[in-house]
């Protein structure tokens, strides 16, 4: 059986039916909601042959549980993530220089969707999360994404260090981003095949996957603030990433 | 009277202690929670003749609405937020190259708290926030912000295109931020003095705005998303104005 989970909204269940359509189970509507938007997706479930149930606003309020959900929501499947074997075969046959995004133990789902959002937006290759110590990718983990979750690679493995040093011998750059380091994220070089791997809220790495990274970076910071939220300084290093691979 | 919100968790009440012990009304811990933690800020809160009253921990839970609250919980004032007339003072003040932070209509307040955040850690001038449209300066801002809403310079002004005007009159480039622009960031010049507009969740900038900035540039999206999080792309512009001001 796979994992399930509930989406909300009309943005949610669109960005499904565009990505992955076989992955819903069940859609219900609310049938007193008769206008263009719902028309217009309503005919989309249609051509795509895809059922729905019409039904009233208070059984859509108690599957919902106070989300958000505008009279749509649906009931998709979670296929189980690739684990490590998968990402190494996938790394060896990936663009020539890979961008991958490795997130050690990020918590708050909220956080956690919006780095794999970050990474889709970056073109990302791939993203690889720690299995038990990160937060479910459950549905506001899927609603944050914008739909990302549907979109991107993921890799879910249990040794983080050992799958850090299985990308090293496939030739990928591991570069950690540590706030205590001296060396700024934009004299690093991001433009190689590269690995950035990112820690968790509060606690940034951890030691054993610090020490595990080829390079440590930090962003320089100017203000009183220890640290940025999590799902900035990725989009940041993810970015830099970008803007290096642009530039000559 | 000022606006009063309350703040929960030992971080939170740190911060202020740090920053603006003036702003703290009233602080109440929890009479069951005697740990190193505890003990450590009871006696900074005496160090600083703060009050506080040792309460139980349902008269915490009630007051704290179901958010974690780790024993510790503080009434403190948001003082008003000076206004246009002020900011343009401040900007003739100001450092040679001001980096200013525009946000135009951010409604979520985790989202203003995060931008809020990210101002400070790229030590921004100020941020400017618009009164009516934007998210309400509550406790959920306050918590995301992690304390930078203390310690960053914000002024709230009541018509965003005129105070872009004042702006641009005293020598401030207004750069906005729009996904549609095909103006690349990394091709903007940021290292002059500038102000950085970002538009709401999923609308962008308004028309108005729009019309008002003497640049539009974008982020290079590579992916399927259409765009990335406002407090991630607002922390992705304000470092690209750091590393530009920082290489030559």
């Amino acid at each position: 059986m796979p994992n399930t989970i509930h989406i909300f909204g009309f943005h949610s269940l669109e960005a499904i039916l565009n990505s992955s359509p076989e992955l819903i189970l069940n859609v219900f509507v609310q049938n007193s909601r008769r206008d263009r938007r719902m028309q217009d997706l309503l005919t989309k479930l249609d051509n795509q042959k895809i059922k729905y149930s019409s039904t009233d606003k208070s059984k859509l309020e108690k599957l919902a549980k106070g989300e958000l959900h505008q009279g749509v929501l649906a009931k998709i499947a979670l296929p189980a993530l690739p684990g490590q074997d998968k990402l190494i075969e996938y790394v060896k046959h990936s663009s020539v220089n890979p961008l991958i995004l490795i997130l050690d133990s990020i918590q708050d789902p909220r956080n956690l969707g919006a780095c794999l959002r970050s990474a889709n937006a970056a073109g990302a290759d791939c993203v690889v999360v720690n299995k038990d110590r990160s937060a479910p990718i459950n549905a506001l983990v899927h609603k944050t994404s914008a739909g990302a979750i549907n979109q991107t690679k993921i890799f879910q493995v249990t040794n983080l260090a050992r799958t850090i040093r299985e990308l090293q011998k496939n030739g990928i750059w591991v570069l950690g981003l540590d706030g205590l380091s001296n060396n700024s994220l934009y004299k690093a070089n991001l433009r190689e095949s590269i690995a950035l791997v990112m820690g968790s809220e509060g606690r940034g790495l951890r030691k054993l996957i610090k020490t595990s990274c080829d390079e440590l970076a930090s962003i320089p910071l100017m203000g009183n603030v220890e640290s940025l939220n999590v799902s900035v300084a990725t989009g940041i290093a993810l970015f830099e990433s970008i803007r290096q691979r642009q530039t000559n």
